[in-house]
């Protein structure tokens, strides 16, 4: 696999409250969040693979959810956000 | 503003239990639910201009959010789910 390969990903979790640090401190080394339990970067396949990994470690996948969205070609055309705005950098791409 | 252009959205939100069922109930006429607290789906700009009107008539604008990912081009090339899956119809497109 080439670390190389880059795609664009959205993540959103779902995970009891005593693993959310957890989840976020490990999704937080790859991508940065946005909102909520969303965080969103470029990020290689290998990094992907890692990510993936490190989740699978800490989840309990009978009770937790994460949900991934590969976006292979392109960036999202934009970003709208109702309400607070709690994400750090909060930028229309 | 035609009705007829269509984009694909993702909408991630995050409200106070109190509200979710409004929330929800309100995205689900305009989008598929997906996973806990995300939805999906090809909208129109004009029916997309009517779902941000209606959520925000229920939403606290200081204590709830709601993200909105546009696609303009394209639909993402993919989702992955780790874990439980709540969605209903969980497929990859």
């Amino acid at each position: 696999m080439q670390d190389g390969k880059e795609m664009y990903v959205i993540m959103v979790y779902d995970v009891k409250v005593e693993r959310v640090n957890k989840v976020l401190k490990i999704a937080r080394k790859y991508l940065t969040w946005i909102q909520n339990s969303v965080l969103e970067g470029e990020i290689s396949d290998a990094k992907f693979e890692r990510l993936r990994y490190e989740l699978k470690e800490v989840i309990d996948e009978d009770e937790d959810s994460i949900v991934f969205y590969l976006l292979r070609t392109t960036r999202y055309s934009s970003r709208e956000i109702m309400g607070v705005q709690k994400g750090g950098e909060v930028r229309i791409l």
